[in-house]
């Protein structure tokens, strides 16, 4: 087992790394406040993984939430549905809530968490390679709203996160590839080595070695950990996570939550800013085709989706939460493992790219 | 005018009481953001004071969202409505919204500023007394649920709070007595002399004494104020704020929001809360009959909803935030000028006072 911590002051916690985690109660019932659990995960992980962390819970007094799988799950109404049952259960402020699920039971959760009473406890226990290097760890929760991803939402630290490696054994392939795109991020942002290392080891990745899981994992956690512990609430630093988010926001919301897998979009919008960052000549054309090139390999999408023009583009990313003043804020590349927030650039540019970018069917 | 600051460090901020302050953009528009202005009110404010507001906001780009009256517009789904007008108009991170209202439109536009892409800035322009000397100040926002008050929020600090004694000018009579209750309030927990002060002051504040009512205004907030920067998030001492409020929201609860005001309930709520304290032998008689004699001077009401009894008492108080291990926990007296939070109080007291204390109609 390897063990981060997310260095936060009196609301620093651990990510623990390594395989059985969810069963081994030890890990994580100290971070259980003195009141109810609610356990919350959806109906595809419910009868995998419910079992084991239900008995962990012994002598607790524990409700469960089965909530439908998916993106569209990710709504304000079912928020509301978890605030619903934690009234009807009676839970106060001391309660719990724990999130088993991935990226989408964490951040709805976590929300739920965040506003029930002005706040409760939770802890997150991701069953997602997507959601074990990244949305389970820095506090953002939120929901989606018809107009756009994540815009209604929170900062909520989890009071610890456990990130089971025998929960990927299922993990469908396509989700594993879409979670290698968040663990690429954290190479191209921040740590050329990591991105090298990437090149070598991701055969061993796409093979589930466990090994090579927990590298990956572990150097992901804490890369996100420092910056989240430099600048919790995304006033700068922070922003250098959201790489190819912007443009991927736009594909998932234009092509409806659930279409495009998060991990999908967000490896399309770096290549998108990879190739940005080469046309204005920040970014070397070699280094552009090692990213195209890596992200082929792990099977994802590098084609924008042809139903969405540059207007379309244009009118989607302009509600990003990124825009300050009007203009909009975008991280560009100055080179594998150098990311760099930009609010200056030229709109002129970012048209003929989302013009000239490959589109897919 | 006088000003009383909230001292939190990075995210203190400055009430200012008096009269003609809306119109005074000076002192407000400083603390708005680069980006839009959303103004929340609703529709008996707005015809009455929207004009200065707006003719002070000069240059900005302002929208404006006008709501129905009453405790029942406090709920998620008018909190949506302010989400999706705030995305409509595609305010970014570095809108401001300013909630003009008591405390209704103050909480329920927080907490939308809380969420609104994980939080935007916020003024609050209190127009009811209640909302001037306690819901505006202390960063407590939220909706109502149907079975508890305030059970979905969070804590999300105003940018600035401006108190403008006009607007009392035309506040129904029964709201001004129910802002009294408040008032009152800060006398019992923590200021005798105060208390004596409204004593000798009650009939001028009745009369709305402008130098009264400053007077009463300026040393409410400035309890409230020292409270909430020794615990901002009511680990502590912050709990006395709640003297009456645990009752009385089981009222609120008990009898359909809006049936009671807030101040109404919170009144008898205290004076349930001094009958208990005499009870246990704490509080002297003859402060429990100092309190019954102001809160009746008052206008404001004395006896417990004759339809709501002991039994439903209990279950109401029973999701109350403040319940702790299944405990529940009450501020009590031990004189005037001397509230204390008891988590210890016996069921079998609580169960006689519910039974015996006086109902009225």
């Amino acid at each position: 087992m390897q063990t981060v911590t997310v260095d936060l002051g009196p609301r620093s916690y651990p990510i623990h790394i390594g395989s059985g985690l969810l069963a081994e109660s030890s890990l994580w019932t100290p971070h259980l406040g003195n009141g109810q659990v609610m356990l919350v995960t959806n109906t595809v992980l419910a009868p995998r993984y419910l079992a084991p962390v239900h008995a962990a819970l012994g002598d607790w007094r524990v409700e469960t939430l089965i909530l439908p799988d998916g993106e569209a799950t990710k709504t304000l109404a079912t928020a509301e549905r978890i605030w619903d049952a934690l009234l009807a259960a009676r839970c106060g402020r001391d309660a719990t809530l724990i999130a088993l699920g991935g990226g989408v039971i964490g951040d709805l959760t976590g929300f739920a968490a965040a506003c029930y009473q002005r706040g409760i406890d939770f802890i997150q226990m991701p069953t997602t390679l997507l959601a074990q290097v990244d949305s389970s760890v820095g506090g953002k929760t939120g929901v989606n709203h018809p107009r756009g991803k994540n815009m209604i939402g929170a900062f909520h630290q989890p009071r610890c996160v456990i990130a089971d490696l025998d929960t990927l054994r299922t993990l469908p392939e396509r989700e594993l590839r879409a979670g290698l795109a968040e663990v690429i991020k954290y190479g191209l942002i921040a740590d050329a080595p990591f991105f090298d290392w990437l090149e070598t080891n991701l055969d061993a990745l796409l093979d589930r070695d466990s090994r090579a899981l927990t590298h990956a994992i572990a150097v992901s956690c804490r890369t996100k950990a420092a910056i989240v512990a430099a600048d919790e609430r995304e006033s700068g630093v922070r922003a250098l996570l959201n790489l190819g988010h912007t443009f991927g926001h736009a594909i998932e919301t234009g092509m409806g939550y659930g279409a495009w897998l998060h991990g999908e979009a967000v490896a399309t919008g770096m290549l998108m800013a990879a190739d940005l960052s080469a046309r204005l000549g920040q970014l070397a054309p070699a280094e552009a085709d090692r990213i195209q090139a890596l992200l082929t390999r792990a099977g994802l999408p590098v084609q924008a989706p042809a139903s969405l023009d540059a207007g379309r583009f244009l009118e989607l990313m302009a509600v990003d939460k990124k825009v300050q003043a009007g203009q909009l804020r975008l991280v560009l590349l100055r080179g594998i493992g150098q990311g760099e927030l930009r609010a200056d650039v030229d709109s002129r540019p970012l048209r003929v790219l989302l013009e000239q970018f490959p589109r897919g069917p």
